[in-house]
């Protein structure tokens, strides 16, 4: 038998007391001088035991913030790489998202389907006062067309915050947009023409499949792994029949993937091979729950070909509308389709965000709210574990707002939804993520409302009725 | 000889006064008390008096305000209708536009080639006020998203205000838009594709034009009158062969013209018999000179065939985006646009520009602001007579911001504009509002910017640079 170590004991002293709920998934572990008091042992040890648990996936450290529980019980595995036929559904799933959609404007509901967070964590007082900063600034009080391209110390703070990733981008390499979907729209606009094929990942945000779909485009959906997102070998296979390739590359909505550094570099090099360009929407990088923002694929671009897209949307304020896109080499194109489309972007918002950014407040707030959500997900994914049917399959998204939840394969999603809106329960059914039949089994979740009894209550209820499904 | 009688006598002697610049263009003419009082006649004779002047187009009668000069010279006739010759030109304007509309962020600058009134006129101070009103009344202070389909308030507002036209629209008729511009973005993708033919005024906005060409439709320009607006005979001949027609009804940018109901009524019908839709573009038909708002071609629409666009860019503030679309029974396909190219709108200027119309505030402002605005327009008109070569032909718009001049064929408007720009004048060449090859000696002069001795040299340095090409 081998020698166990004193910091080895400790591990297992700690490691039972999470494994039995004694300290529950999403708490925080004691601090390192505590524990080292509580055992009398060397600091040392406690950091030895405290990586010990961390290899082992039970806790997980954020950086000055401690250690914190991350356990989820063996059965709830994370569901396989997806395998889509390749088969468009000539099933119409509009009418499912605008369902969907319309349930979030009540708030009797408790949306799980909703794909921001929640207003109590938003930095409200602080926007509202840079608005009012914002109309004493701007000349006419912000009733001016804004230059095309967009606010310029928006433009250079959003550069600048690329730092967090190594970037090097300039205020000219950047175009504001209307959110993050209309700089995709402007992307997609710009580079493709009707009868042209795109490929993205699948699952995907339905509203990249619904936007490809209108404007007449063939869609390739690629097999795509809840940990390391799209699977290269199959993206290699297609490059040659693509115009470009949309990758949500940290984060994936609704997945959660987040591609390591190396299947970045080797997607932006196999793309460049053949000149097609990448659009990479980067909109949830910002809320990571590791110690280090993951770089973008635009951080290996040589040539020009990322089409690097991000927002405020997903962390300060979606109403505001303000997103961005640094694209490359076809930066003229892009402000071609702005003032095509829109003229302008919002005089008021832009400068209000540029001035919250300027601040640096952007990063303090940051901070604040990846550990909300951090440990909103590790709270969600114990419950779900607890309340819903065995064989339940979660992922675990290091960063973002959403988990891909699947269920057994007899239970449908979409009249899952039906059941759970008559209890005031809202979910996204997979089904809206693909244009193929496949996903009826799955449901994204968002974790973006607070932790609470009352959420708790709902996921059971929720349990109870995909139980009653099973 | 023909009896003179007294009231002839009086309009004899006002009519010398004005021709021979005693009372200038553009001036108020004095009341009807005053001039009853001057010549010691009963107020019926003074007011024959007017009505006669007013019948020579000498004096124009503005509601509730008195009778204003409108003489202009002779040598100033109205221009030709436009005769297209319907060969696109291979040569690209896009760098022409993008020149031009550069210089429209240099203060500098005198921007004739503005479409929008400067600051000065516009209610900044009560915007502001809205906006600060608008963080409150929003949840979460308008960080969240809008409802697809617009604010609702707004919308309300909006459909109350058609009863300047005698509209009745209900707010469920109505989607906002990001402005006008983006509203025909979606109003042109959702009904047609790449390859058809569409036919629009010429000359016309050159964004409408630019839009088309990049969503790859055919572009038929039609022969345009400048008081009349479109040719019937010359629409009806090509309604067979287009997916949708765009016209800007009232006060077509550039030519302001204005088509009589007669021709709306007769438009509407004449592409009802085909089932054929019409973008009716009217967002300047709230800045009319007259005294009643002219209808738009939606007032005679059965069939819900026509997709009526309005903003508030031209008269409140451009900087905020917000515009709308009722598009009939195209209602379904508009609002998927809106959502997959841009989610939503803006909240928080939505919601100001909401209150603004709650209050009543904008029909008084609108009063006020139509007033500058003709008054404006005599101002330059009649300076254009003094200091411009002979020949000079320009519009007589009964609305909008917009002049359109016609000078000797041999002057190259481009030509002009490079030589303007040099002296911290900016103008728009007609090129820009045609992708043939025609109005290469034309332009358009906006008159949005108040009256003034500035305003004056500047128009008389322009007619020297253009009569050194003459």
């Amino acid at each position: 038998m081998m020698k166990t170590t004193l910091y080895q004991k400790i591990a297992e002293t700690l490691s039972d007391q999470i494994q039995s709920g004694t300290i529950k998934t999403g708490e925080k572990m004691p601090s390192l001088r505590d524990l080292k008091r509580e055992y009398g042992v060397s600091m040392n040890t406690v950091i030895q035991a405290y990586l010990e648990l961390e290899s082992q996936g039970l806790i997980i450290s954020r950086p000055k913030s401690g250690y914190f529980v991350n356990y989820k019980p063996n059965r709830l595995s994370v569901p396989s790489t997806s395998n889509p036929e390749g088969i468009e559904e000539p099933e119409c799933v509009e009418s499912l998202i605008a369902k969907v959609y319309t349930s979030l404007n009540d708030t009797r509901i408790t949306r799980f389907s909703l794909g921001v967070p929640e207003n109590e964590l938003l930095p409200i007082a602080k926007l509202n006062k840079e608005l009012v900063n914002a109309t004493r600034n701007l000349k006419g009080g912000g009733t001016e067309y804004e230059n095309i391209q967009g606010n310029q110390k928006l433009r250079r703070d959003i550069a600048r915050f690329t730092y967090t990733w190594n970037g090097n981008l300039q205020e000219e390499d950047i175009i504001t947009t209307a959110g993050a979907m209309n700089a995709l729209s402007f992307a997609l606009m710009a580079l493709t023409k009707k009868g042209d094929t795109i490929a993205v990942e699948s699952p995907v945000y339905f509203g990249i499949l619904q936007l490809a779909k209108s404007l007449g485009l063939h869609v390739i959906e690629l097999p795509t792994n809840p940990i390391t997102g799209v699977e290269l070998e199959a993206l290699k296979k297609v490059i040659p029949k693509i115009k470009t390739c949309i990758l949500i590359s940290n984060f994936n909505n609704p997945l959660g993937s987040c591609m390591p550094e190396t299947h970045k570099k080797e997607v932006v090099s196999m793309l460049a091979k053949y000149g097609i360009p990448l659009i990479e929407d980067d909109l949830y990088g910002d809320v990571y729950f590791g110690s280090n923002r993951p770089k973008p694929c635009k951080a290996f671009d040589k040539e020009g070909l990322v089409l690097w897209i991000g927002s405020v949307s997903k962390t300060l304020a979606p109403g505001y509308r303000v997103g961005w896109i640094a694209p490359g080499k076809f930066k003229e194109k892009i402000i071609h389709q702005k003032l095509i489309h829109t003229v302008s972007s919002t005089t008021i918002t832009q400068e209000a965000i540029a001035n919250f950014l300027e601040k640096g407040r952007y990063e303090n707030y940051l901070r604040k709210l990846r550990k909300t959500l951090h440990s909103n997900s590790l709270h969600y994914a114990r419950a779900i574990a607890e309340y819903f049917p065995e064989k339940t399959k979660i992922s675990n998204p290091q960063g973002g707002f959403m988990l891909w939840v699947e269920l057994e394969e007899k239970i449908n999603t979409v009249e899952l939804y039906e059941k759970a809106i008559r209890q005031n329960i809202s979910i996204a059914p997979g089904r809206m993520s693909t244009l193929q039949n496949q996903f009826n089994n799955c449901m994204r979740l968002s974790y973006g409302q607070r932790w609470s009894e009352h959420i708790e209550d709902k996921l059971k209820q929720l349990g109870r009725i995909a139980k009653r499904m099973s």
